[in-house]
């Protein structure tokens, strides 16, 4: 017998027929003898329209009031689930964030959770009753309701899962697992049976949409092995057919590159002409900061005339022309000129075994070369290398890497 | 300064527009210098919605699920609601049940509210802050939501204003006051100004759906006035143009007759041919009681040769059929005859001057036969006179007894 948590998205609750769907999974997990508490999203649509209604009252609404509104999507599907399950025969209730508790910081809007008493719903479980969380959702000290920030549930169901001390936790969704490349690019992409919480952090915040970040941090402090399935498919958690995130130790076989990752929300920036003196890269990027603008890489050469540099960062796209504006008014870049240039993508190739494989960026900077792709930025870390391309080199770049790394499915065969 | 509570029913906050417009009467409240507490509805059409997606999942739900997904359609209007009123200017906020709280009895999809806490909220009003309450529902002991059941808002609005010892309480609606009988039936029906409780319960229960009855019951209780006002109309509830349900005593103008009520609803059943031995009534209306079966006005005549007599009752339409069958099944009624008959209607006067009038009930039976409508049944209380007559002559009858009692709008002027 194991405690495990499940995690069911808006795509895997979309409407009735499918949260009854769902509740045939959970029925399984409960015939083989599991503890098991559930976590439900809001049914697909819902939220977007509880957040048009806020908005159109008052697009600067009190943010403890969205999450008022907001937080009724998840409620109407924890009670539908609960009763989806009772109809099988099984015992079992929803929860609230208020009636666990689940308390949150009174950030409404983008709250932390920062305590779960479980004790009340171990009780419940140890009676052999499921437990159907509202995912996304806590209570402040206030006794107001508090949201977590879109993909909360993910979230919620890590830090539920760690809070009961569960097995497992497994996230249900609309992909049968963590790839190692997009297989829309990619046809031979293949599934991945096990990746660290490392890798998996790393992909996540290069555009694998797959796990909320935030949640597999929590797993990754808490030691949560997470996994990854399909709703859509046969198999259930208890099969471990998906991909397991876990730890670097419980992964025998360490791939030295695991999975390549893109991401084409980013625009370059070049301030041309920089005075190189010191102290104006720190001018510049806490201007960037003050402007809230989110700055991913960064790239400064060293100066070849001791005179002027050139610095080189990527931002989201959507704030370009803030970030143009912004640098336009600092004093001592008079003399530089900004160049922004939106038509380029991010390519990142991620594995735990890179630190101790020499070779792995040479591989990659050889790959694009033989395609003649020119690379524009690198940057580092031990187990990701990433690389600023031209956009239109997308496809051909990742499948050159994908290839090159055997990790096509014909190779891994 | 007066401390007043408004509530908003489904139509009044139909959508966002309408929630702004609701607004704009709250905003107006508020600086006469009032205290204001607002009881809101869910959006028309929200709740419908939610039961059916409890129904579809399993039509018989475990009602606390039910109220936990149907509750949170007054939910998102609360926040809604709180949004528009701090969008004018004015602070405010959204309470939950839970967070009042509420505390209601575990009868789940209609249970009643047993005790509000109304100090914190109190505190808040005093503050200027505009309390913005879900309507319908509650919390049990158990920390579970309970809802009161259909038409629950209303309750809630009494209910709290009780708690918080307001000086009135409006009930915004889709019609601008009690009329003297149905507009639609009757064009010279008159809105009444004032009216005391107990016409109002007895109008409440025959038909005239503008109050929930127990709403009207809890307002008599605890001496709450209850004015009921349109939310299509510029005026509010200060002004005092709707209808005011009030103690008897507070109404100078008594009318011997207030209004013409009708009620399609039920069916007349008789039993001819019953043993006139002590005891058979009682054994019929045990055996209707056991089938659930909410029996209304009862006659039985004195048995002519003491030896069988007959007993006509009515009782709701839709359990005629069902009725009929617990009477076929009564040993005693062997040698009877049982005739349904769902062409009928009630019509009722009422009026609380009735008592101290002669001849009340005369001149109904009179304008009746002056028609050559013939009455089927007849039943009386103190302010109240009913009688069934046959279906096809419904608008007839009220039109006749609206003039008769003097209540046409021109009569008036």
């Amino acid at each position: 017998m194991a405690r495990i948590v499940l995690k069911f998205g808006g795509t895997s609750v979309a409407d009735t027929e499918k949260i009854e769907r769902a509740a045939g999974k959970v029925a399984r997990e409960v015939a083989l003898g599991h503890e098991v508490a559930v976590i439900v999203s809001a049914m697909s649509g819902v939220t977007n329209q509880l957040v048009e209604y806020c908005s159109t009252v008052s697009p600067t609404f009190d943010t403890r009031e969205y999450d008022t509104v907001v937080s009724s999507g998840e409620q109407v599907t924890a009670g539908l689930m609960a009763i989806a399950i009772q109809k099988l025969g099984i015992e079992a209730r929803s929860w609230l964030g208020w009636q666990v508790p689940i308390l949150c910081s009174e950030v409404h809007g983008k709250a932390r959770i920062e305590d779960i008493d479980a004790s009340k719903m171990l009780r419940h479980l140890g009676r052999g009753q499921v437990a159907v969380l509202a995912g996304f959702q806590g209570v402040t000290e206030r006794s107001r309701i508090a949201t977590l920030g879109r993909g909360g549930s993910d979230t919620t169901a890590v830090a539920l899962a760690a809070a009961l001390g569960a097995d497992r936790c497994d996230i249900y969704t609309d992909v049968d697992g963590v790839y190692t490349t997009d297989p829309r690019i990619v046809k031979s992409a293949r599934k991945i049976n096990k990746i660290s919480y490392e890798e998996m952090l790393e992909l996540a915040s290069l555009g694998a949409k797959v796990l909320q970040t935030r949640s597999v941090e929590m797993a990754y402090k808490r030691d949560i092995p997470v996994q990854v399935l399909s709703s859509f498919d046969e198999a259930i958690g208890s099969d471990l057919l998906g991909t397991l995130v876990t730890r670097e130790e419980d992964i025998m076989e360490k791939e030295v590159v695991n999975g390549v990752a893109y991401d084409k929300s980013e625009a370059k920036i070049t301030i041309l002409n920089v005075p190189d003196t010191p102290g104006i890269a720190a001018e510049v990027f806490s201007v960037l900061a003050d402007s809230e603008i989110n700055v991913d890489m960064i790239v400064q050469n060293v100066s070849a005339d001791g005179k002027v540099t050139d610095i080189t960062f990527t931002a989201p796209e959507e704030d370009t022309d803030k970030a143009v504006d912004s640098l336009k008014a600092i004093d001592d870049l008079k003399e530089a000129s900004i160049v922004a240039n939106k038509e380029i993508v991010k390519i990142s190739v991620v594995g735990i075994g890179m630190v101790s494989h020499a070779g792995v960026a040479q591989t990659m900077f050889e790959t694009l070369a033989s395609k003649g792709i020119n690379i524009q930025v690198i940057s580092t870390s031990e187990i990701k290398i990433s690389v600023i391309i031209d956009k239109e080199y997308l496809e051909l770049a990742v499948r050159a890497l994908h290839t090159a790394y055997g990790l096509d499915a014909d190779a891994a065969a």
